[in-house]
């Protein structure tokens, strides 16, 4: 018997991330992995554009097999769902969900990475066929299916936050179905200031996607199983296809039911080596709450990149050694029919909610020099505290090759920057590359203009 | 007679920037900018864009005109020189270059934006037609005119620096003239360490172009007065056409006459508010010595971007309020025939000539997630001080959309970030803009585990 037995429950970003760090740290442990679905490591991320067609192959989301994980001495079992932890006796119940048969594993330390799901409201007629959320490879598959059969002419997206907005460009602008998109708040895109929700909005209308906000489905309206259509308060909408794509909830009941402390959402709180209040167990990934790198608040993110570095902390502690990882930013990217979207930090919004003094400023840059033919626009908006300076956030919307300075932005914040320092880093330019001035540095000095007056 | 008279000898980049924000910093000064050449506010960085006809209007290489900056208040003089300074009058000595007049004009502060010029060597036959160096916007529309007239078959680009590199772009990979580059260094490219340079010169072997190292020219070939190849100690290269795209010296002369400080390369010496060692005299742009970020070291770099930011922290100073330009990274960007170019910070070859103990590790990464269909590749080489793991370098080579996470990493490298603080940076992710891991966190990754084994 193992005195050094690793159990991660989970065998997406968070778990997978761990337990190969972990197999690189503790060459000596066994780790065995548990997931409930048919596949491990798949990308998400990736399910909109495998649905659009621009992923052709279903295994291309699959970024390693359970046979890769075996030669690396990881056991991993897909179609194995843990249903409850016993911290006394430090063991999991596991079902095997292929065979119905039920065992229990013991555990040295145990890694909950049981991710996220995405909210199913009970709305009258969601289970009918031709409504997708999305949740898994298989839904992609399923959907993707549905559309090559059934040529939907009109689809519904419920929701317009990322996920939303990515498939508003699979089956909008990719696969020309005429498409309305709801969203029950006031604005597209949550993470996003309303001014610049707007110009979203606004990009997608010009491109012909109907977008309705304020506006949420009372009931769908099913014919011979099938979903043709959904009424809200202000009518009904024909439908062929609908996509649920609300917000996400982390599962933590199998934590939550041995008392181990959620906060947010019912996120897994843990520390910043991803230690839960448990004892000798872990957490990471879409099922923790994280800290707010500048507020000092905690926050729920489901994002891959963020699960991933969590998953690698998780390991160096797990291991007995310590990589921390810091909080997060909330930083985001994504492309919805031709144009770029990014954030990082806090909104203007946010500010105004926490009361800190503030100064906010949006300007539109190019991606290149003026003169070259390729030249493309973005709008970058730039967030710092007064009187300090120093940069809280920021936002920016534009063509190909705007986003990535979100990162930047990432860099810039995390280090504490003031406008001031940030308008001097030793930035590029190269006329093809760049222009004289990066816009996000041009935000940053008409932020200060602003400020000084 | 005005209390407050600035004059600004340069009308580019350092000089014009520094006036532009004078003019609003001090709203009654009186600014006289004196230009030797026909034009101001030039794309110095267009230039090779427009010999290659990707640019097609001349015009589009200048910002503005002297009418725009009139309108400002602002006086502009082009095609007036300034030969003297005098330091005890508080004069310049001015000659217009049109009619050949001279006269003085007086001044309470002096700007020295003077730029830099191309090297031109003593070698026989320099003079020839056909032979260009591209220093002036006239240059490059008279180097344009010239390939229309003659339509050249074979040209020769002596040096493979930024110039000339960007030139082999347009005329090997853009007009398709066959083209031979000749560098008396044994690598392309100084400023990237030797096997980053490697790939430059792989690639650029790829579109047909042939890179000589160690090779100089001792002679031109001239008929008729026209060029028509070089002499090396390897023997004779037929040209129709050559660039001369040697190293460039700062244009200092009237500064070290009156004494005024220099350095590096005979650089004007300026603290953090560019004043120079003489009373009420500030310098900006090419013809100034930077300080390197990290080794304090003086260093000279002729960048636009730099000459811009400078210009503005002398206005400052000028104006009596203060903003410091830190100093710099060398943070440079290009693209070459498909290829884009970056870097910023020191390099291993430094870091060794330092004695400083460092790792360095190169790792190839991807544009955008593996499955998206234009997904490109680059190479991140980083460079980290040991045992304090500090980041000091990095570069980068890769296909479009590369290069402008070097200003990430400037961003970095001015913080003083570590490898693992840099590792879990929030950065953005989205299959369509970036992979999961960027490739410059990969390269952190990657470093960290070779440093701890």
């Amino acid at each position: 018997m193992s005195s050094n037995k690793v159990i991660v429950i989970g065998g997406n970003a968070g778990g997978m991330s761990a337990a190969s760090q972990l197999r690189r740290l503790s060459p000596d442990a066994e780790i065995a992995v548990y997931e409930k679905g048919p596949v491990i490591s798949y990308s998400a991320c990736g399910i909109p554009y495998y649905v659009g067609g621009m992923i052709l192959d279903r295994e291309r989301l699959i970024a390693r097999t359970p046979e890769s994980f075996a030669e690396k001495n990881i056991q991993v079992r897909t179609m194995h769902e843990v249903t409850a932890i016993d911290m006394e006796a430090k063991t999991v119940a596991v079902k095997n969900l292929t065979d119905g048969r039920t065992f229990t594993d013991r555990w040295d330390k145990l890694l909950i990475a049981t991710g996220a799901s995405r909210v199913k409201p009970p709305i009258p007629g969601i289970d009918a066929d031709g409504i997708f959320m999305l949740s898994t490879v298989e839904s992609g598959v399923a959907m993707r299916k549905w559309i090559e059969t059934h040529n939907p002419r009109k689809a519904l997206i419920v929701g317009g936050g990322y996920i939303g907005l990515e498939m508003a460009d699979s089956l909008s602008c990719m696969m020309g179905i005429d498409l309305t998109i709801l969203e029950v708040a006031p604005q597209l895109m949550a993470t996003l200031d309303a001014d610049m929700a707007e110009f979203v909005q606004k990009n997608l209308e010009s491109r012909g996607v109907s977008v309705r906000l304020g506006e949420g489905i009372e009931e769908f309206v099913v014919r011979d199983g099938r979903v043709v259509g959904a009424v809200t308060k202000n009518g009904r909408y024909d439908a062929d296809v609908v996509l649920m794509a609300l917000g996400i909830v982390p599962n933590t009941k199998i934590a939550s039911d041995v008392g181990i402390r959620t906060g947010i959402k019912g996120a897994i709180v843990v520390d910043e080596t991803m230690k839960t209040s448990a004892r000798d167990v872990w957490a990471a990934g879409d099922c923790v709450q994280s800290t707010n790198l500048i507020t000092g608040k905690p926050m729920h993110l489901a994002l891959g990149a963020v699960a991933n570095k969590q998953g690698r902390a998780a390991a160096f502690s797990m291991s007995g050694q310590r990589e921390d990882f810091p909080g997060v930013l909330g930083t985001a990217v994504c492309r919805v029919c031709g144009q770029e979207i990014a954030r990082t930090g806090l909104l203007e919004r946010e500010m105004i909610a926490e009361g800190t003094p503030y100064a906010a400023v949006t300007v539109r840059g190019r991606t290149v020099a003026d003169y070259m033919d390729y030249v493309g626009y973005m709008h970058v908006k730039m967030i710092a505290e007064t009187p300090s300076e120093r940069i809280v956030g920021a936002q920016i919307l534009g063509d190909v090759g705007s986003a990535k300075r979100i990162d930047t932005m990432a860099a810039v914040i995390t280090a504490k920057m003031t406008l001031e320092e940030m308008l001097y880093l030793d930035f590029s330019y190269a006329p093809p590359i760049s222009p004289l001035w990066d816009p996000i540095q041009q935000a940053a000095r008409s932020l200060i203009s602003k400020i000084r007056g």
